[in-house]
């Protein structure tokens, strides 16, 4: 393999940090290597908001769990997708600025592809990571707390900081559950691939002392009720269309 | 700075191939470290689907666009937002699938860390890569094509293939209109990043021979009318919930 190739196989989510800051320089590396992943059109629909105001960290931590960490990590980010910026410019022309879904799904894309490179450039300065989609839990009140202007999106947040754990790595579906050819395989494929699957989830479960049970048995508590509802409302008021 | 970064670095959108093939080999080891993305509770819910079949690709490529690469690169990948293996876990379980615009944005989110890393795996084998969104000029028909069932949202398309150009990297927005502290700047700092990078952009555009503009120019094109309609509907019919 390669060092690149290398450095995603080291991934794991980190949830404890020692007390060391991320320097500066290294975000404006990690900012810049982000920023080199492809963006549609060179749209580049997405901002990052550095939280470094302790107050707002703590209100931003007790809305997404509580967890702790969002507080306590070296440094906290939240990714957004970030339509005003053409807003701002469409409007100087005097035009109206007009969207469908396509400009909140590119934002979302396009925030990702940078997020994910952005996260990989952090780990490979040393530091450990963990995306926080628990920021999507009540984003009226995040809204309020950064005080976001319209067609400012945020999707979710990034702990950074210096590892005081080694977590060890959770199993992926194969491969071959993930990539197909041509088209999308049967109910019967995608059933055999599930059982596969939960066999290596137990087991991994098993090994960490934890309660044995199987990915298929988190997935049908997971998506028999719709999460988070309210989202939609919440993009649409500021400036997103969703149609 | 290291490896990884510089691979990061070394990214440029490459639209031209030679006729090498792309190895399954490579193909294995990019799933793998794309998988190694992060993904939200270890739902995984995207997949990939390598179009082999020549006429397909054919016509995949008339429909986005038309853009003849993406039938004769080395391997084309269209990434998608996969919904469906959840879908048939809850109804095997006897309960009924349901869902937010939680579960499409988390697909979304999830596909795009994983493509990030799918996208530098092969760029750090030698490979060159372009994201192709010209798929979403017709996924009503890229679904046709694919004979898609409910729950598989196609979001964009990958051309992967050994480089016959190398081309030179586009200007990104400077990391301090990018990066903001605990809120999102004033309008007139805004415009002040923006007028600030019209004027890298124009540079690199003349020293490539193009007609000068501005990017700003083209964004208040690109979002005075409301792109690729239908969007939303054409997801809600695969049975995503975008509310």
């Amino acid at each position: 393999m390669n060092p690149t190739i290398d450095q995603m196989h080291a991934h794991r989510s980190v949830r404890k940090y020692t007390d060391d800051p991320v320097s500066a320089e290294h975000i404006t590396q990690a900012m810049r290597a982000g920023q080199m992943a492809a963006t549609s059109s060179a749209v580049q629909p997405y901002c990052v908001i550095h939280i470094t105001d302790s107050t707002k960290r703590q209100q931003i931590a007790d809305l997404a769990g509580p967890q702790q960490k969002v507080h306590d990590c070296g440094a906290f980010f939240i990714i957004c997708a970030d339509l005003r910026k053409h807003m701002l410019i469409v409007e100087k022309t005097g035009q109206q600025y007009d969207s469908s879904l396509e400009a909140f799904l590119v934002g979302t894309i396009d925030a990702s592809l940078f997020a994910q490179n952005f996260n990989l450039a952090f780990e490979s300065l040393g530091y450990g990571t963990c995306y926080i989609g628990g920021i999507r839990n009540d984003l009226p009140l995040l809204d309020k707390i950064l005080n976001l202007p319209q067609g400012v999106c945020p999707l979710y947040g990034l702990c950074v900081g210096v590892p005081d754990e080694s977590p060890s790595s959770r199993p992926r579906l194969a491969p071959d559950a993930m990539l197909f050819e041509n088209t999308y395989p049967t109910d019967a494929e995608t059933h055999a691939g599930i059982n596969r699957y939960d066999e290596a989830y137990t087991t991994y479960l098993t090994e960490r002392g934890a309660q044995p049970s199987t990915w298929s048995a988190a997935i049908a508590k997971k998506f028999s009720y719709a999460a988070r509802p309210g989202l939609g409302d919440f993009f649409r008021s500021k400036g997103a269309s969703l149609d």
